[in-house]
Parts: structure tokens; C-alpha cells; sequence
């Protein structure tokens, strides 16, 4: 069988911020972690998959790729993409079901699937199900400790990098200073500008109940993560109390943690993210699920491969670009026409890495 | 201050078992994995904690106290024990939230309350509760496929080591297979002995009520994790159609996953297992919440450790003793008098390794 996987070849870089970006609950970010994993067939041809961190976590994805998914997957046929997926889930069940393991199993998952496009010769936008190749796109910024000038000077690179929509971190100790904030984005961006907050599940029910009372005058499209996402009819509960929409997604790393917020925390906007939720497979499954409870699909960091996922369903929501640049080490940073995001058009999933520009962050 | 963590040793082992263990969802056991970490304070204390695996994940587990623990925890204060555990959680949030990480800050926690218990000079089950030092316990085999002569022989081991309760795992393909088995044990082991089953998620909540239906008439003392651990209200529709007394705990791995199934579950038995909950920090946390619930706490693994908080608790339930040896790697294999588990009485968490023992199998 000419499709058989005979090598998994995995990388950790550790690459640097340009500067220190700070959110309410992860504290400051230095450097971002990327893993890669490359797969080859018996056929020569080959697929390249990633997930990433935020600085955390790396070494031991890679581990469980190196001693735990290596072997397993030698002489399995590629073209399983969706068994291979599911069986790891089982393989790793153990220490698995939503941590590391899903990161593991993404990066893996996408090396599948850029060899399933390359294959059959198209790009990821039309393999993952064609509705179109260019979504709406915002840009988000991890700038929760940024004084105010600099905040806007953010939003007006945005706007200068041709998008019509952003996105800043909420969730200051003192809720003024978020409203301050806030106040003061809608008023340099003006009422033309799509603008959500996010607020990295630092509130309890009740602080964000009070948030959404504060900033609601300010035309803001979503709320993101007001409290923490294990809390799933909290969110529910805000959303019977204020009537505002809510987003989550980000931290949602199994279809049954998809399934849990769809049925009880009546979101607006679901957000999953390939790299964590078990790869393009995994994100697949979840924008269905989202389809079916009539929210659209989003997503959260790495917007080079994303683009292709939010472009191709016919729920496409907002892609999400992300302050993390993984795309800057790819052979085609994101392309933004029109205030909407591009997707490749070429065949695979479209992430082409850098090798080179990457190479002095590699971990060994 | 002299209580300031100045070292933290990782090692991992990967320990042949006597013979090939099955049960219904993780297919063949060949080893288990033990991962130890020792804690060094700047007064010269140490403490030794760990966790292991059913052979997979390892590596990843030391990898991400090795790379993502051991800097944030040096400098420390190892007093501080649940501030510690919880500063853990979310140091490694994004990646975490109930796998790899629950298993890695499991084994740290432990080790921050050997040192506890040797600053107190006390044993574990003291310093945990105190409410005693013995408890029941039980043999649970890995021997869904052993025939049923091998089966039976098993029980006679069990009951010949000084045991009067066993468990066994159902969930083959067939139901009578697992009928005729629960049938063959009963009458072997007779009227007396308290007899448990596991089916190690296998099921759906139909199959587990006809399974049910089926071994009622044996006096089974609890039907161990018939279907998924995620599908929190399918155990509590099971209880609703059947009045059987469930039990599980060994895959909960946050406080949260433990309420949800608190809450909806309606459980007889609570089974935390403190190599994958968050250490006993994490297991004490998870039996109080039984405690409110007015079950009792159980254990899964590791009977070494877990006879002393078993023991401990005013809602002490069974202790597995479990078919992965670790015991034998310690200078006191598990004591067993009268029916009942015997915690150690020596100050700290009452493991020693015979690391001479363990080296042979140490990975690097
Ligand atoms: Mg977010
Ligand atoms: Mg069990």
C-alpha cells in the first residue's frame, strides 16, 4: 500500500515576541511555541502538520508525538484521517481527553490533511467544504497591560493593515479601567469598525454581568471568555441576564466539551482552534455542531491555516488574527483583500514553512 | 528561608508487568510507566512524590515538569503546598485543564506533602484526616481476557493474600461472556466475598442497563465506569432506569470534572485517583466533595499511597488494589490484616522506592 506512513518527523521552536504581550489570566508572553510535525508516505509524498503554545506545554507535545504516536502510526494508510484521529483519542485515552494530547493529535491530524489535499490536488478551502475561499476577518491583540496610547496606536496598525475589525483584552482588577478602555477604542476606531472584547475567563458571573452593563453603549459585538470555560451554564446564566452574545472556544480541546457549551451556555459565536481541538478534523466537527445550533464558525490563533477552515463553511464566522505571527514563518504570511481574509489556493492545507527563518529557534 | 525549593529531579521508568493485562478500552498492558519527582529544599529536606501510566505519556509527563514546572517552582516555598498545586494549574492553563498536566502536578504535589509530613513528623494518614489508619480493600484484576479458569485462579490469589473482595472487568463484545463470568466468580468465591465490576467505559447507557439486568441477581456491590466518563448524565439515567450503584472517579482529572459528575451522575462511589487528579491535594478535595454528596471516597491505583488517605477520611470507602505493582518497588509493599489495608506509620506520604530495584527499567 503505496499510502502507508513510514516516517513522523517532530520540531520544537521557541520563537521570540516582538514584544511582551500580556492577557488577564496567562500573565506575559516572551515567545510563542511552534511544533511541527512532518509525515511520510511510503510513496514519497509528505504533509506537514503544526500545533502551538504559548510558550508552555511544548516539549511535552512533542514528547508524546516522539514515545507515544510515532510507532503507533508507522504502516497505518494516510488516507484514514478521521479513524487515525479517533484511534489516537483512544490510544492516549488514559492521560488524554483534553490537555496535551489534543494539541498532539492536531499537529498530526493536519499533516493528514495536507497530504488528503495534495493528493487530490486542491486547496484546504474547497477540501474542507468549498463555500468560499475568503472569510471575514479581525484582529486581536494580547494587550491587556498596554497603556491606552499605545492600545490605539495598535488599533490604527489594524486599520492601516486593511482590517474593518478588532478585537483588545479585557479584564483589569478595576472594571473602570476596562470601560476606559473600551470608551476609549470605540471612540478612535468610530462607529464603523467591528469591535469585540475578550476577557480570558478572569471575571465571575456577576463581574461580567456588570462589564456587559458598562460597555453595551459601546456597540461591541461579542464578549469572549468572560468567566472560565469549565463554567458552561455560567455562561448560559450571563446570557438569560444581559441578552449580550458571548463567544468561546479557544479552550474547548474535545467534542464533548463543544457539545456541553452548545446545549447549556447559549453562545453566540463558537471559536475552535485547529492546533487544540484535534486538528482540521476536530474543527470540522465543532463548526458542524456550531451549524446545527445556527452559530457560526470562528476561530482562535493561527490564521494562516484557519482562513482556509472559517472560508470554506456556509456558517463562516470571524477568523480570528492573532498577535501570535506564525504566518510571518511561512512562505505566505496572511493575505487580507477587501477587509476579508484570503485563503491559498494551492494545493495542501497552505501552510508552507520557512524552514530557514525558523531554524535559530529550534529547541533540540 | 530554608524552606525554599532549591532541586526538582525527574525520572521515569518503564516497568514490565509479569504477564499481558487487557481490559476493554486500553487494549494490552505489557508496562506500566512510573514517573518520580524530588523535591530538594534549600534545609536539605526532601520529598518524593510521582504518578505513572498504563505505559503511555510518560515522557510527556516528565517533559513538562523537566521544561514547564521545575524553573517556575524553584525558589518557591514548599510549605505552601495547595497554593502551589493551584498556581500549577495555571501556569499551565492553555495546555491544560484535565490531562498530561494532571498527571505532572500530581506528582509534584506529593512530593511537597512528603516533605509536609516529615516537617510534622507524622504519617500521611494523620496529617490527611486522621480518622484511621486501616480501611477496606479490594483485588481489581486487568483480566478481561483471561479465561475463565485463569479468571477463577486469580480470585483464589486474592482471597489466599488475606483479601475479601474482588472486582473484575466485564465489557467484551458479547454479554453473556461477561454474564458468565460474573456467574462463575460468584459461585467460586461464594456468598461472603464483596464482588465489584468494570467495564472500563465500554458501554452504552442501553448496554449497561441490560448488562445490569443481567448480573443484578449476584450482588454485585457496583458497576465501575459502565459508559464514558464524559457522559455525566448517562450515569445518572442509568441510575434513574435501574436503582444500581455506580462508581468512578479514575478519569476525573480537575475539581470541575468531579462536580459535574456530583451533580449529575447520582454515583454511589467516588474513585479519585491522586496520581491523576492533582495529587492529595487533589484527591482530598474530590473526597470532601463526596463527603457533601454523602458518598463514600474510593480510590483508583496505587493502593501505597492510597491507604493512607483512604484510611484518613470519615467517608472512607475501598481501596483498589490494583494489578500494577508499584508496592513491589517500595521498601513496604502493601500491608493486609484482618480484611483491611494497613497504612504505613512513618512520617511522610509512607512511599519509599527501592530505587535499586527500579533502576534496571529507568528511561532516558
Ligand atoms: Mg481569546
Ligand atoms: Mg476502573
Amino acid at each position: 500500500m503505496s499510502t502507508k506512513i513510514v516516517k513522523v518527523d517532530t520540531k520544537l521552536f521557541k520563537v521570540p515576541l516582538p514584544e511582551v504581550l500580556s492577557d488577564a489570566k496567562h500573565g506575559d508572553h516572551f515567545h510563542f511555541e511552534l511544533v511541527t510535525t512532518t509525515i511520510t508516505l511510503e510513496d514519497g509524498s509528505k504533509g506537514t502538520g503544526y500545533t502551538y503554545t504559548g510558550g508552555k506545554g511544548g516539549h511535552s507535545i512533542k514528547a508524546m508525538i516522539d514515545y507515544d504516536f510515532k510507532d503507533f502510526l508507522i504502516g497505518l494508510d494516510a488516507t484514514n484521517v478521521e479513524e487515525i484521529n479517533e484511534e489516537l483519542r483512544w490510544h492516549i485515552h488514559y492521560v488524554g481527553r483534553g490537555g496535551i494530547d489534543s494539541f498532539a493529535i492536531s499537529a498530526v491530524d493536519i499533516a493528514l490533511w495536507d497530504i488528503r489535499c495534495k493528493k487530490l490536488n486542491q486547496p484546504l478551502w474547497q477540501v474542507a467544504g468549498g463555500a468560499n475561499n475568503t472569510c471575514k476577518a479581525y484582529c486581536g491583540g494580547i494587550d491587556l497591560m498596554f497603556p491606552i496610547e499605545k492600545l490605539l496606536n495598535n488599533m490604527k496598525n489594524y486599520l492601516e493593515r486593511g482590517f474593518s475589525a478588532v478585537k483588545i483584552k479585557i479584564g483589569r482588577e478595576n472594571l473602570q479601567e476596562d470601560l476606559d478602555r473600551i470608551k476609549a477604542v470605540r471612540e478612535f476606531i468610530g462607529p464603523d469598525i467591528t469591535f469585540m472584547v475578550d476577557a480570558n475567563y478572569s471575571m465571575t458571573v456577576d463581574k461580567a454581568i456588570k462589564a456587559i452593563e458598562g460597555f453595551k453603549q459601546y456597540d461591541i459585538t461579542w464578549f469572549e471568555e468572560p468567566i472560565i470555560p469549565e463554567d458552561f451554564k455560567g455562561y448560559g446564566e450571563i446570557v438569560d441576564k444581559t441578552g449580550f452574545p458571548l463567544a468561546m472556544g479557544e479552550n474547548l480541546h474535545t467534542i464533548h466539551e463543544f457539545e456541553y457549551a452548545m446545549e447549556q451556555s447559549k453562545l453566540s459565536f463558537a471559536q475552535p482552534d485547529a492546533s487544540n481541538c484535534g486538528g482540521i478534523t476536530g474543527w470540522l466537527a465543532a463548526a458542524k455542531l456550531a451549524a446545527k445550533h445556527n452559530i457560526p464558525a470562528c476561530s482562535h490563533g493561527m490564521q494562516e491555516l484557519h482562513v482556509s477552515l472559517v472560508s470554506s463553511q456556509p456558517n463562516s464566522g470571524w477568523l480570528e488574527v492573532h498577535s501570535f505571527p506564525i504566518d510571518e514563518y511561512t512562505t505566505r504570511p496572511l493575505v487580507v483583500e477587501n477587509y476579508r481574509a484570503v485563503a491559498p489556493d494551492y494545493p495542501g492545507v497552505g501552510v508552507i514553512f520557512d524552514w530557514e527563518k525558523l531554524s535559530p529557534y529550534q529547541e533540540k
